[in-house]
């Protein structure tokens, strides 16, 4: 498949280099066709690995994997162009935040809104689905990496996109336990979940973990 | 000990019952002392149970559990009086909830500063320790609503009060595991975490779940 992958930090990267590895063509999107990091990468991650612009990038991938970061991801991501993602599914792997206060980060967008919902309404004929936001870049991949069973969660407006991304996280990733929170606006919980996210991160030690819900 | 519940509403009730009920000496607080609701506790919840004002429970109390909601809470804690809190240990079970759009509400505090947060500055004397929000009010008493292992949080700055607060979480309600995150600006995690525990509710169908941090 073609695959597109918006952003060139930790995210974006090892995602691209999963779906590389996976036999898939993968283009790295960046705000400059000439970003280092995207050229690095895709000089290193073999045959069908290549790099471009965010526009290059969205209309390259059959689905297109969103992984910037930060308050201007916005910006960049518009330029991505709506035309570039119209039918298609968007995997909304980012968070909203803001490191301009230092450590620890800040949302820049909660509670009567979420990222999510701003990329759907960014681009209405995408298929906006969240999910891999709440579990760190390495566990994304290889969720393996966090013994025994722990949940991953998505949402979005489109069921069907839904139901692809699940079987992508399930098939090509190795999750085990997807849960579907409902449409776009469950992005609020997800993204806003970062805040304890990261302070469990501090308490134990690793970024290899994850929640399991019991009932 | 006696005990000080402020706050009416199903956490209070649940938490003042189950206080009673462990041969406390509880006293519900709300706005009015002529509160129908803590006036109607009070005569059922046996002998040890009492109520008055805010800061007549407050002042009961050796130790004083939050459990008033909504965008109103802080003005109405205003009147529980500082002195009234001071050195003692205040637990703070309280959600930022606004419901003032619908269902599912949202929070009006997060990001940069919490609930928590916003206490123990009104009550710089007090020793703030957030706990419990995270779960439905039946489980805060009876985790063993939920079957196998699961998690309860803490957070606060005075490590005594935590320790305290633990040992109460895990001899009088059952809790078998406590994770203390740290300082209470750990409370806008625990505080942000309700709008994905929202989302959860929706499609796990019962109140009674929580979530089990797996490493």
């Amino acid at each position: 498949m073609k695959i597109g992958v918006l952003g060139t930090g930790t995210v974006g990267a090892t995602l691209a280099t999963k779906l590389a590895s996976l036999g898939h063509e993968v283009r790295m999107g960046a705000r400059r066709a000439t970003n280092d990091k995207a050229t690095a990468w895709a000089e290193s991650a073999g045959e069908g690995a290549s790099h471009g612009t965010f526009a290059d990038a969205a209309g390259f991938g059959e689905i297109v994997f969103h992984c910037t970061a930060g308050v201007g991801a916005l910006a960049a991501l518009g330029s991505a162009r709506a035309e570039n993602l119209a039918g298609k599914i968007l995997v909304d792997v980012a968070n909203p935040l803001d490191f301009s206060k230092g450590m620890p980060p800040t949302l820049f967008l909660s509670n009567d809104t979420s990222l999510g919902e701003t990329i759907q309404r960014i681009f209405p004929e995408a298929k906006v689905v969240k999910a891999l936001n709440t579990v760190n870049a390495d566990v994304m991949v290889d969720p393996g990496r966090v013994p025994g069973e722990h949940d991953l969660f998505v949402c979005g407006n489109d069921a069907g996109a839904k139901v692809e991304v699940t079987r992508i996280l399930k098939e090509w990733f190795g999750w085990k336990s997807v849960i579907d929170l409902g449409d776009i606006t469950a992005a609020r919980g997800m993204e806003s979940y970062l805040l304890l996210w990261l302070r469990l991160w501090t308490v134990v030690g690793t970024p290899d973990f994850n929640v399991c819900v019991v009932r």
